[in-house]
């Protein structure tokens, strides 16, 4: 099924009923018994690890959380060009692109009570290659920033309910 | 080197000069060509796709980016309780952490301009087992959540540039 399907299928199921536009996921997470980082993680049939490198007193056999949190916003910037590309009508054959994450570690020992534990700056550098002029992906671009969930995520505040079972 | 061991030489590192605190992380994305949504993810030495499911859109070969999201978020607190437990002296056998998160459709596809394209809630469900008190597991919880950097980042808003090369 081709993007412009997907948009219009999902616009025909919004129509009928707002309620399908309602989706939620949910993701598992373990400590791998007798590792001090290693966390297996379950989304509906997917299953990968997270860990964190030596440095980090983990054993480096993936990527760590802050930087899955940065391929969560990369990914998304890449799928959510795909789908306002088929949505404007606009050309597009690459799509590159590269996040990069600052972060100060005084936040997250707790070293500093005047550090945020996260980042303080996130660059996302976005290469697109096709045949339309410089303004029609600076137009793409525009609507890609006002809609990507991950870049929402990012940029503003989400509730989070926690609880201790 | 065990997590206390991390924490002490960190600290010593960072006592000496704070901008040894200062990390930088950098992810790479890349759309795989001839699909639609299969996204190469590049981080250091490792690598991992990202896809979205056939609904929207894709092949389902791996989870999709706001799933990634809410791994980052409950990897992150599975290893800051890990770090925590460690500097606090608290004893923790076991952690599991599952993550839900709503979202709707609405704001991601354009449909509604008053619709936020990412999460509308995320629910963070902690287990922890070991023989400490229920009081000493919700101080720790409290840490935690002061010092998780991905909570940082879904709670609070996260300075983003973004550029178009």
């Amino acid at each position: 099924m081709s993007l412009t399907d997907v948009i219009e299928g999902t616009r025909t199921a919004v129509d009928a009923d707002p309620r399908n536009a309602a989706v939620q996921f949910s993701v598992a997470h373990t400590l791998t018994p007798g590792t001090a980082t290693v966390v297996e993680v379950n989304v509906r049939d997917h299953s990968f690890t997270v860990d964190e490198p030596a440095a980090l007193g983990g054993t480096d056999t993936a990527a760590n959380p802050v930087e899955f949190a940065l391929a969560a916003l990369g990914s998304c910037q890449v799928i959510t060009y795909q789908f306002w590309a088929a949505k404007l009508g606009v050309p597009l054959e690459g799509i590159k692109v590269v996040v990069d994450g600052d972060l100060d570690l005084h936040g997250f020992f707790g070293f500093s009570a005047n550090t945020r534990p996260g980042f303080s700056e996130v660059r996302v550098s976005v290469e697109l290659t096709g045949p339309a002029g410089a303004e029609r992906y600076e137009e793409l671009k525009r609507q890609v920033d006002e809609h990507c969930p991950v870049l929402d995520l990012f940029r503003n505040e989400t509730p989070v309910k926690s609880s201790l079972g």
